[in-house]
């Protein structure tokens, strides 16, 4: 078993975390920090609110075992006797704490803090594996004996999952995509407020379509010996807010390189991330990408918990005439498992099979 | 005063009819119409429940004077002594019984049936007002004293709108919109369940992609002397459902012929319609529409009334350079206003002015 | 293993009896049966839409196995070798074929058309337990084989479970209920419309109150040799709809006979159904009712799944100084799962360890 | 006219005194303060966000008139050359600030801070309009120039509307009452989280019910030579949450003195405020109280804004026999109009003609 640290412990997506790892069959939750505000509590102390519940946000239960472990202060961690850090913080304090981890141990972070810098991959488990050696080099040029390695923003990850197998064997022109994108992933400070989504759709999330556009040709990019070469093709996204609980929905739109049919595209997106099972993760689904007939089909509220929400749904895949090789469909993915805590678990797990966490 | 019909005014386009028409310089409403259950029976008595309460769906009340008008049987319906006939019926019932009133008199109508036949426009006025000419063609091939004009489906009016400014100065390649529309799109029978959309997208609307894509083309065609040609570019639509009342959202990118700025963009959509505005018909918004560089805007809950639901909001207004001459914006335009009775009206207002109702 | 026959098992809540059935230990679905459109299909194909898609509703997917079954006509179905009848439909309906299938075989009902029959008992398990004798007395005076017994509506469940340890301890003199139902309540046809609903409270549900306050008193009153006394106290009822998939909540204020403290009365219902328990019914909660303390629960959305459904969560146990003897609370209970199909499943199992399937 | 300064001008309620002062008959703006960092802005600067658009969350804009107005610093506002002062601040701000400008100038204020005061009264015009003459103690007591006066608390409003008119024909016992409240009760900072209702009813509100129960003794107490005598009756609350965002929702019982029927009931309620009529007050409801008989009203959405919010919807007017002298009924307020900041502007109307503003 590994030890895991978790950094941002109390926060909605260290929770995530916790449910994530609490059972874990490689890692074992070795420490929790957060917040100087939390340190010397444990964590069921550090949740408690003043009318004596839990301020706990997960469906999953946490396990009274880790409610009884000690919270340390994030800024005066001790990593040295864990094998992984998880980190869930926002971006200016992963800014401060992430190297001074990443100096000993191997980081696995939900923050955007490094996600754009050239020696840092961004991971997606059966999409780009092989860009895990970019972290070889990361440990060389920084002379650190760990590495730091963030997930995409979890509107990136459903798309660029189901964009792949597109690009592997039809090659992409250009990607236009609008979201629909569930309240859950604002998280709760501030949030959304329910007075501005009911009855309503937000149709701007600062920095989200930044985000989306870099990253997904970052993580289509072929690592080369200089670095990523960020795959040549276009994004262009529109990024909303609807009144839904978790599942972000995308509408896209792809210039393919290649003709291709509907049934083509069905079928390589059925086949998405074979060798993925058969790198036996455990938090990995059994089919990356669920292609369904039904036109009515996804649905974020029917579809975001398949396979624990870490599968991504299709459907509505349809030539476009408007494009040149052009195909339409419409994704669901779960923005707070795949995209977030548990996608940031499937991607230890996938550098433990990769020799990368001894 | 012209005198007008409205035919199916017991149901919810037809109330809105009532609501649009009750109070209007130029139509006074002569005639009720409804199914042979409601003929004989005041309007009032009509759409009594049996609790006692009136069925009726929309936020302004209905005159007194029109709750006691007697409605007629549709299908028996003497139209001789109208100038203008609005009809609200579904499209089987609009197949059968709008030629029958079209022989005597214009008919308006808010039903798909007539749409796509070639002798037979598709008005928005401020957009395509010439298209008006097809009218006499179209008494003269069907030997008719009156004739049919729909207006569109309510997802084609906002598009057409703002493509309208950007076709005119700029040309256009190719169009992809997704939308997020509204509940009160389906109506009341079956509508949309509460079980169904509550914290839920639906991302397919049945025939609705398809009629935007004809409509949008047909719009912004020419008409010429062999009818209309379409309009020479490639429009593709994911229409979806979201959980707002009303109020359609697009997403909106578009491949223009010429380079454009957003500056550019913007002032072409602010000065659209100003020959409208010139013709003073009643119904017609002071802009058609209104941008904003508030990012957050346009939302459908905050800009869906505005001009009391006449006028379009766009925002968001960016270059696209995943296209060529690429830009993108969002729009929101109202479905039960501009986009259906109140919407038709505006076209029996610019055929008065046109002299298509004598 | 009983065999067991479902009638109406296209709906809604025959799909919910299919998902309480098709992995019971003691229960074996041997026949299906539905309107004559669907008989001679295979459950599938009767669930087929046009589209190709499943008319499923659901959370849990349905067994291949169920899937193959033929459907049969309900105006015909043999019930000869079914040991228990499950119906699912509509009041005319039952009134007309249950009392078929109860000449020859016990049919648990959860439709309201026999729940006021004098020698019919509403069983709650682990609220009236007893009442099952009235079923033998049923079956003498009406010279039937079998019977029927329906199981409550939705609202009056988590009621009678939250107020029979209050009875049983301190006596109830009075009980005032507002409720805030969730829209599954209202099913599929016509259901509630999203347009109603969105925004939006609706005060009114036709004849529900009626229905909790009359059950309630049946439900728990006492089975003398004339039959069921009802319970000698006052319920007073508005039921109101609000914007909730599942779970209905329940503002309760009840005047008791004794005096009470907020712990007894915690103790009380934290106790409740403990014999329930003993009984070894496979579909039983472990406990009947979790009292919660933090004074932000119960929720439907966070509470209404425990136990699967077949939990009551209770919270905000106050005493309430306006009534003598005054206590107040809100509850949550599932309608679909302990208010529905489960909840009559349950009974089924109550009615197997009495000896009652014989 | 009166100059009038609105205090919190920048906040939720202090936008909403705005919109009800700004085109007022009797009261000119004269003066607009907040926190020291808006103070020596416009209030336009001071409302305008990072991103260039306005912070204004009111349906009806603000005049421009308004928008150029500096901001003042609260904390040293001068009010002497103002005839009334509109506060909308925290409690903890109210506590401190109301005192100092209530020395030279009569406050009406939104907060809660001495609302419990002896010598203060909590006015709802129409309801209680004769407590006016504590004001008038309050002054010689503690020597001030002017007072304060609150309102009561949004959810109070309502329902001492419609107790009024009971308790003055048929005497009270005991009221029991559950509040299903709109979202906007809570504001935006940090208000109710999208998260936390979608798909949920959340049956806590902190404070709110101590608030209610005690408020509405105080406004339907009788001012004596000692002071209020509070009303002597029970009233008993569970205050609950819903998703809908304007107009609180109550489901009331109420046990009277003697007997009563609905018919007397109703024309009871539909007779008040009429002496509020005759008074003449700009902001008043041409009716306070509008009993409907559609059982399925009132709505949030279809009732709050009769009469621009500022009058009470009754429907679903029952006897209720669980209680002596038993009725319920269900009514709906909208929160932000007659229960915040205009129902203030109607406190200072009607101070204004008991000459109370001299």
């Amino acid at each position: 078993m590994r030890s895991v640290a978790i950094v941002g412990a109390t926060g909605v997506v260290g929770q995530q975390f916790v449910v994530a790892l609490q059972k874990h069959p490689w890692f074992k939750i070795a420490k929790l920090a957060a917040s100087q505000r939390s340190a010397g509590k444990t964590y069921e102390e550090a949740l408690r609110r003043e009318n004596g519940a839990l301020a706990w946000f997960c469906d999953e239960e946490p396990d009274p075992e880790v409610l009884r472990m000690k919270v340390e202060d994030a800024a005066t961690l001790n990593v040295d006797d864990c094998d992984l850090v998880f980190t869930a913080l926002e971006s200016d304090q992963a800014l401060l704490l992430e190297p001074k981890y990443a100096k000993k141990k191997p980081v696995i972070s939900t923050a955007s803090a490094f996600r754009y810098e050239p020696d840092v991959p961004i991971i997606v488990p059966g999409v780009n594996n092989e860009h895990v050696e970019l972290l070889s080099r990361q440990k060389e040029s920084r002379g650190w004996n760990g590495f730091i390695t963030p997930i995409p923003n979890c509107t990136t990850t459903g798309l660029v999952i189901t964009l792949k197998p597109i690009y592997d064997r039809f090659g992409i022109n250009r990607v236009l995509m609008t979201s629909m994108q569930a309240v859950s992933g604002a998280g709760r400070s501030p949030g959304v407020l329910a007075l501005d989504i009911l009855d309503n759709v937000i149709p701007y999330i600062p920095k989200e379509e930044e985000k989306v556009q870099t990253e997904t040709l970052k993580i289509l990019g072929k690592l080369g010996s200089k670095g990523i070469e960020i795959a040549p093709f276009k994004v262009s996204c529109t990024c909303t807010r609807v009144n839904v609980k978790d599942g972000h929905t995308e509408s896209v739109f792809v210039s393919a390189k290649k003709t291709l049919t509907v049934e083509a595209v069905k079928e390589a997106m059925s086949d998405a991330g074979k060798e993925l099972k058969e790198l036996g993760l455990p938090s990995a689904p059994t089919r990356m990408i669920y292609v369904l007939d039904d036109p009515f089909r996804p649905q974020p509220r029917l579809d975001r918990n398949r396979e624990d929400g870490m599968a991504t749904t299709v459907g509505r895949i349809r030539l476009d005439d408007a494009l040149e090789n052009g195909v339409k469909y419409v994704l669901v993915s779960h923005n707070t498992k795949m995209g977030a805590a548990k996608g940031a678990v499937l991607v230890g797990e996938l550098l433990e099979v990769k020799g990368f966490l001894t």
